[in-house]
């Protein structure tokens, strides 16, 4: 065992991958120096991360692995990917030692591992449900049993920790199980599909991590199998909601259940960087504009239904009935970062960026400890209940595969932040942070080496980035920097104070090429003024109604900054211009973005559902201020109304 | 066996209920003779009902009693509510037989009894799925084995059998298994809470034509169980879903399973109507309030949510979303039925009017073939899909509860014209009719004997309703007219031509005391102008849109009245005056509004879902005339759009 990073690789280490146009920096290379993003690291670090631990033990996961392993007596608790959970967490939390060590947190991993190590059969087999509760039922439940989705997730821990200490304790326990799994796997043996994706991205990122072919054939192998309607009778008897409809290479469409669609996608853009397979790419793409162009939330919340989990048809988007599940957020994030390695195109690190921002923040408390499965775009202050999402976080989930996917992202978050290629350095995301990056070999014919330079800025909070360089390499290479599709105005960069007048590439990014000297500054101003934004009319929900965004965030009206009236009547005047001000005291610092509108009285309105329409006759109303925060922020104050959407004051 | 009616009654007996103040004249007394129903009559006992029997065969439903009759072999087939189609069918038919006797259906009928009969254990147990399939399983699986509602719809049908034929073999078949029933449950015997209410009501029938008090007694022990939360850990979770979350006599909110709730509410009357407990009327008051005021669409479908096919939360009622079952409606009116029995309010046959027209019949198509569990308020015209409803109609369902449930509401529709108390007759429907009324014992100091008049009128396409009076009665005595809450204007009543000066009491209707003779003509004029209506500004899906009703139906756009353009794109004119004109080609002869509006052309927003907010600049729009058509009349041309509520174009 040793704390010392091996190469140091993030979740996703494409650097051989043949496909990948875009290299992702090693996970050292971005170190996040302030602002939001320090503040998320620090609360998962000091929060989050023991809270996990604590509700794993709570939960009984950690104890159906000390039963497996004969440390402890009793009976399975849970449902059946209890195990992943674990994983999650592990993976999370290899994550935060790679990006900070602890010996303390390195103590509790070992101790985790160590059961984790302890329940493997020697056959490689490990799986707490299936060998302490059904074990007559060991790879017979393909649908719902989740025993590969628990595997997948044992691997990318493995990987995780690996990476980030060397130790191949965890990676060995990783291979016996991936090699039991590949033995009773594959052409000539049996057939299976993984009833939710994961275990194809995690066999991938293992080849990686050990070159061993096996395990991206049996990813590939994994991923061939479906379409053939395998999946699905037992269960909402829709092969639909497996994506199992179609084979992958022929889809046209995300459906389904919006997890198991986002994580499949992000599944077969790893068997494409590593295979370069045509058909693979081009399903991707038409999923994709699918998505974007019919089945997202202004926030990029991803799958509007609660039935099912699922994506709906296109433009169903319903607010205070969304389902937007956190983790669909991440697998959305997955798969767009994969999309972006792929094709290096801005289009990706805008969704990323929104997403990230306005659909995964939103999933935990500021405190790190409360955590929403469900992220509606409107409530009326009623708590969490069975088919509308409340306004009320819970400390954890019966089903708690969000938590620990939130805590693994936001430990993980440089690895987001820029990528390299031939040219030189990309630039996805904005935020206070360094960034360290080898570009190309050292050797002759390599373009530099090392650089390094400073990102500060306020960043989302105002569009200024100042880049400063303290090593710029011993060649010249282009800096890239993303022109965010937000940005509504005319953005401006400077080298050194000379302004930069080309504009944003087709792939949306900026080049700036040059040989780079230490203390170089380039500045890039995105303006940031708050917006209106409004939503294709076919969509039900949000019919004359508008969002407000600034930069990256979305805002919303939540009810402790509205007092005096419900937010729910509230009409907004879009004549009327917005402004923008720092509040440092709300919410741990926040932009607030205020409107005037109206406060309709429908008292009137009582003890009736519908009467016949009054023209001229409107509602009474008194013109007042609309005080919006940004939508991750909410529910953080107790029960109460909120919403996205405000529906415009006719005039 | 014979076809002579006994006492005739309809379905639901409460002449010598105590708490009843209006009586239901018996099932001869209303003869529909013309106008919708009157087709919707013949289409049910020509196309639906043999139709259903048909479906039946296919489904399995009548192999299932020939196995468990021993008169064929095999396998139970289907859900585990199979035998409960079959008694809605022949509840159904016995309606049918009721209203015009026919030998081929009552040979059908007798059959099928056959094969009822055949099936039952010499102990009275009834049931094929637990006799075929699941033996050991019997009077175990209360929350979703469906035994005692299976058993509820065996007495609802005997009675109706009974009353239509006066035959005792399946009213036979029912005492024996109420016996066995009430040998296993009750106080100092088993308890239990029936997972889906229905044998409830049924029990309380059964008593009313059998005056076996044990039934009535063992009715209220069954609801005397809930508010325990025995029903739900076992799916959903939930005991709301069950109505098992308070008791009966403390709740205040309908909520979880739609057709449950409603279900369960006819049940709770049914006791109240020979108890006359006051808290369990109290309650009912309770719920119906809840309902009107936050859980109705204007339709009065009830149960908004796809998921566990529930109530929402108050306002929570997605259009394209909306569930709406057909079941649930129909529930809905079996509960205003009884409460218009007990408190003689005209609200209660305003809301079953709307349900009936808005809620009902568009459950089933022209043809009486085809029928949808599903009815949304809005359809992008996509074919049916999980969880959203579709345009296309099916001509059976897997859980088949709305096609035969259908078939008994309009075979027995007369049932629900008129009632009768001390003072005289109440008219809570009008349509084409003859209505043969006792009123009051012959006797000395009766009021009257038997009075007979005729209805005459083209509702709902006009609102002149004549009534003719055939025989007069001995003596004076009232009737009410109720005035519909749709009638905005203001209504004219005269009797031989001279006007009724007395308005609708408060309880809904104008009331005409006088010496009634052959040949009085009282001629009662509803305004019927088509009409804008508005819904609560709170409601998401509805904001800013306006619905067009006329008469006592709501109306909608369909594709096949709209060509040229997606009435998903429709945005309507409010200050442009509606018309209404008779057509008697479409649809089986409809009133269609026009109204004028604009088709939006939304081509520009291809591709991408969200923009900023182009203020002043609206899109590009054409002035155009919009064809409403009623509600009920919807998808029977084939697959496209249609929508209720269309957004208000804005000046």
């Amino acid at each position: 065992m040793t704390t010392m990073a091996t190469h140091g690789a993030g979740p996703v280490d494409t650097r051989e991958s043949p496909w990948a146009t875009r290299q992702p920096l090693p996970a050292s290379a971005v170190t996040i120096r302030g602002g939001i993003w320090a503040k998320r690291q620090a609360v998962n670090r000091d929060s989050a991360l023991p809270h996990g631990l604590r509700m794993l033990e709570t939960a009984g996961n950690l104890e159906n692995l000390r039963i497996a392993a004969g440390r402890s007596t009793g009976s399975y608790r849970g449902p059946v990917f209890m195990d992943s959970d674990v994983y999650k967490w592990l993976e999370a939390a290899s994550f935060e030692l790679a990006r900070r060590p602890s010996a303390p947190l390195l103590a509790e991993v070992d101790a985790t591992i160590a059961l984790v190590e302890g329940s493997q059969e020697s056959g490689g087999y490990l799986n707490t449900h299936y060998q302490l509760a059904e074990p007559e039922r060991r790879w017979i439940e393909f649908d719902h049993g989740h025993e590969l989705y628990c595997a997948g997730h044992l691997f990318q821990a493995a990987v995780a920790h690996h990476r980030a200490t060397g130790d191949t304790r965890l990676l060995e326990v990783a291979r016996r199980f991936a090699d039991c799994i590949d033995g009773l796997f594959g052409p000539g043996k049996r057939v299976a599909t993984p009833g939710h994706p994961e275990i194809e991205m995690a066999l991938v990122e293992l080849y990686r991590e050990t070159r061993e072919r096996r395990y991206l054939d049996l990813a590939g192998f994994f991923l061939d199998q479906r379409g053939h309607g395998w999946l699905g009778p037992g269960r909402y008897n829709r092969s639909a909601y497996y994506q199992d409809r179609v084979p992958v290479r022929t889809a046209t469409e995300v459906e389904g259940h919006a997890v198991r669609a986002t994580y499949l996608a992000a599944c077969v853009a790893d068997l494409y960087l590593e295979t370069g397979e045509r058909a693979l790419l081009d399903a991707l793409e038409r999923q994709w504009r699918d998505m974007v162009t019919g089945k997202l939330y202004v926030t990029g919340a991803a799958g509007s239904r609660h039935l099912a989990e699922a994506f709906g048809q296109p433009l169903e988007l319903p607010n205070d009935l969304a389902y937007g599940e956190t983790c669909a957020a991440i697998g959305s994030i997955m798969w767009g970062w994969r999309m972006l390695l792929i094709t290096g195109q801005a289009r990706f690190a805008d969704l990323i960026e929104r997403t990230l921002y306005n659909a995964v923040l939103c999933g935990v408390s500021l405190d790190g400890q409360r955590y929403f499965y469900v992220n509606p775009l409107a409530s009326n202050g009623e708590p969490e209940n069975l088919s509308r999402g409340g306004c009320l976080r819970k400390d954890w989930h019966l089903v708690a595969c969000c938590p620990p996917n939130v805590m693994r992202l936001v430990a993980s978050l440089g690895h987001y932040v820029a990528t390299r290629d031939a040219s030189g350095l990309q630039i996805h995301q904005y935020l206070p942070a360094t960034i360290d990056a080898p570009l190309g070999d050292p050797g002759p014919g390599g373009r530099g080496r090392a650089v390094s330079l400073r990102m500060d800025t306020t960043y989302p909070w105002e569009g200024r980035i100042r880049l400063t360089l303290d090593e710029g390499g011993a060649a010249p290479w282009t800096l890239a920097l993303r022109i965010p599709i937000w940005c509504e105005g005319s953005p401006t960069i400077t080298v050194n104070g000379a302004p930069v007048t080309a504009g944003a590439g087709p792939d949306g990014y900026v080049r700036i090429e040059r040989a780079w000297a230490r203390g170089n500054i380039v500045d890039l101003d995105l303006p940031m003024a708050p917006r209106f934004v409004e939503a294709h009319p076919r969509i039900e929900s949000t019919h004359g109604a508008v969002a407000i965004e600034r930069g990256p965030l979305v805002y919303c009206l939540e009810h402790a900054d509205n007092p005096g009236f419900s937010v729910l009547d509230a009409e907004i005047d879009v004549a009327s211009p917005l402004s923008a001000r720092w509040d440092e005291d709300r919410l741990d610092g926040v932009t607030v973005v205020t409107a005037s509108g109206f406060a309709v009285d429908v008292s009137g309105w009582s003890q009736r559902l519908y009467r016949p329409l009054r023209t001229g006759q409107s509602l009474p109303r008194r013109r007042t201020e609309l005080t919006a925060i940004p939508y991750y922020a909410w529910a953080n104050r107790g029960a109460g109304a909120m919403r996205v959407w405000v529906p415009r004051a006719i005039p």
